[in-house]
This record gives structure tokens, C-alpha cells and sequence, in this order.
């Protein structure tokens, strides 16, 4: 087996993404605790964002507004405007975040360029704001291609691997989602290397069943190349 | 001159957008109005919207969280939560809102797929926005491609266009918008048809500059065949 192109997930694989949504999480728990001292604030929040999904899709501007959803429900009338004017400050806060590398990104990228496979960052979420994200961390030259999708399905990993000239099994996908980056990769024919990350998005927790083919977990994103040239790559 | 490949911006070009947004903002000067009696509320807004360009970036959350926030300036403490909900209704109507084809755009679409020129929608905004608008539209089995991407400059053009094998001056683009379709492709080495729309967000108002080449001016969508027969395509 070849490999001829490797995708890398961004958020919570290159940076850290869950430990800002979650720090905002808890910001906005406090914030709401006075005026709902009952509701499980973090539980509503989650709810809300579910139902948005089909709406509002994944991103921070999607996040904010469930935000304020869900403070205007379990406040009701008596939440202070001022408690909505802070949920808008958290929400560019979170925009504003600087985007630094996780450890050994930085090396292992470069390590795989010296290999001449072509890499393409994968990432889904709100087109501008993963846009900016790229261009903050300073990783966006080792890219062959940027594609910023609204949902990762089979069909998307086939379409753009298939661009870079990958046939059936010959891409690997890494990524920290289960259900984002592993398992649509190896439904698409290629491989899914699975690199956790400490905190997993309530909506994206999935086990791995047993057995599966062209699947490795590998502890850090460090052991990427180990892995691709144990497959047969480069 | 040969056109090889033929880009169709999406909002105000295939189909209605600048009057969804100019009556949701109608319906926030009238919602506001009670509480900011003096305030220039749609100037407001039209400010807020500019200054969040940078951080929200195109379309319907982004504008959303506008209105909250100059909700928030304009009335202050005394601000209604209702009024915030309200808010949040007319951004979810504007993202549910249904998806009609402009006049003559089906008959042109199906005209121009006729010739085998490879079509593309060019379309600048929230991803996942512009996908289930594409999708709800009933248009996208007419383009090779759809692109959406967070800015229209030259560089867009000129990567979106030579994907598809066009070299210079070899690629139309239609639209409405002077500043983001029409311009920047003539920029890119290629042609900008401009087909006006009865309202132009106030963001984008740009005069084409006298004596442009590789400029068209129609007066419907209906008369982009016909130019593209006289510029030498097809």
C-alpha cells in the first residue's frame, strides 16, 4: 500500500479548540448562576447547541447564539441586558483567541514535508474564522491545501483526497474526532489515525469498533510518520 | 478570446438576498424603536455590522450578533429580554427562509449548460449558510463546482478559474457586485458581467470605473449568452 496524501483535522489536532469552548462554558455558567441558581446551566447550553446544529452549523458565532438562547430561557424576563452583552464579549473572546500550535505539531509537519506527501488541513466549522485560525498559527505554508467543510462525511474525505490524486486506502486522516476524522476516512476506503485529545465535544464522543481495519491510535501526533511508514508510505 | 469557464456569484445574482436583510433590518428599527426613540437605529446597525466585518466576517450570524449588539449600545440596561429573543427570531427566519431562482436564471443555467462550458457559483459567506441555500435552491446540479469562500480578491478568481483550466482573460464572472464579482475578476485577467440588483448592500456601492476592459454592463442574467457569444465563447 502506498500513501500518497495525509489530512490532518485542525481544531483540537494542530491548537487547542474544546479547553476554549469548555473555559467559555464555565465563564458562562457563572455568569448565568445568579439568574437560574437551579437549571444545569452547562446541560441546557449543550441542548441548545444541538438543536442549532442544522441551523447554526459548528463555530464560535453559532456557539454565541446558542449562548444567549439559552440564558434569555432559563432567565426568562429578568436577565439583565448586560448578562447578554457579556456572552457577546465571551463570543469575541473566543474569536480572538490566539492560535498556538499544540506540542510536536510543529516538528512533525515538518517531518512529513521532507517526505514530498502532500498534506491538507481538513477543518470544520465557520469558513472566516478557521480561515483566520490557519493563518494565526503560522502553519498554513506546510499545507498542499486548506479545505474548510461544513460537515466531514465519507464523501467529503473521497472528494478531496480523490482531488490530490488518491485512489482507494492510499490517504490517511488524522484527527482527534472519532466520528469527524477516523471513522468517515476508513468508510471512504482510506485510513483513520486517531490522535485523542484530552476533552472530546459532547456531540462527537463515539468508540472505535473493534476490529476495525486501517485504523491506529497513536498516543501523540509525534508518531505520525512511525505510523505511515509502518503502513507503507512516503 | 475563448471563454472556458463561466463563475455566477450566488446572493442577488440567482437569487433574492439584500431585500431579506433589508427587511430584517426594518423589522429591528421597528422592534427597537420604542427604546431608542432618537437613535439613527438602521445607521446603527450598518456600523456595528462594518466594525464586526473583521471578526464575524459575511452573513447571517454575523449579522445577527450585530443586531444584538447594537440592540444593547442604542437601549442600554433598559433593554427587554423579549426584545433580545425577538433578535434571535429574525436571524433564524432569515436562515430558514426559502430559496427562489430569480427571474430567468433556470432557463439561462439550463441555456448555458447546453454548451458545455463548465459552470461555477462563486458565493462569499457563512459555509454552512451557502450550502443548504445552494441545496434549497434547486440549482446545484448545474455547476461543475461551487466554492464558497470567505472573500472575493483577485487571487479567489484566479485559483477558483485556473482549478478549472482557465488561463487568462479565458473565464467570465457574473454577478451583482461591482467590488466583489466584477472587479476583482477583471483584476484576476478576466472578464466581470455585471448584472445589477434593485437593492446593493451598503458595504459593497462601487462605481465601475469609465472605459474598463473586459467589462459588460446587462440589464438581466437573461442577456449572458448572448455576451458570451459576442466576447467569443461557447
Amino acid at each position: 500500500m502506498t500513501i500518497r496524501v495525509i489530512g490532518f483535522d485542525a481544531d483540537d489536532t494542530l491548537w487547542h479548540n474544546e479547553t476554549i469552548f469548555h473555559l467559555s462554558e464555565q465563564r458562562f455558567v457563572e455568569l448565568l448562576a445568579p439568574h437560574a441558581p437551579s437549571a444545569d446551566l452547562a446541560e441546557r447550553l449543550i441542548e441548545t447547541e444541538r438543536r442549532n446544529l442544522r441551523l447554526y452549523g459548528y463555530g464560535i458565532k453559532g456557539f454565541t447564539l446558542s449562548m444567549i438562547e439559552t440564558a434569555l430561557t432559563v432567565a426568562g424576563p429578568g436577565l439583565p441586558s448586560a448578562t447578554v452583552a457579556e456572552i457577546l464579549a465571551i463570543g469575541r473572546a473566543m474569536l480572538d483567541h490566539p492560535v498556538e500550535p499544540l506540542p510536536a505539531v510543529v516538528e512533525t509537519l515538518a517531518e512529513l514535508g521532507r517526505r514530498d506527501l502532500p498534506l491538507v488541513l481538513i477543518s470544520k466549522g465557520d469558513l472566516l474564522d478557521q480561515e483566520q485560525k490557519v493563518a494565526r498559527s503560522g502553519l498554513a505554508e506546510r499545507f498542499a491545501a486548506i479545505e474548510i467543510v461544513s460537515e466531514k462525511t465519507p464523501e467529503t474525505y473521497t472528494r478531496i483526497f480523490g482531488r490530490l490524486g488518491a485512489a482507494d486506502g492510499e490517504a490517511v486522516m488524522v484527527g482527534n474526532s472519532v466520528v469527524s476524522d477516523v471513522l468517515p476516512a476508513i468508510r471512504a476506503g482510506h485510513w483513520g489515525f486517531h490522535v485523542p485529545y484530552a476533552l472530546t465535544w459532547a456531540h462527537e464522543r463515539a468508540e472505535i469498533p473493534a476490529g476495525l481495519a486501517r485504523h491506529r491510535r497513536l498516543e501523540s501526533i509525534r508518531e505520525v510518520p512511525a505510523a505511515i511508514d509502518e503502513i507503507g508510505g512516503g
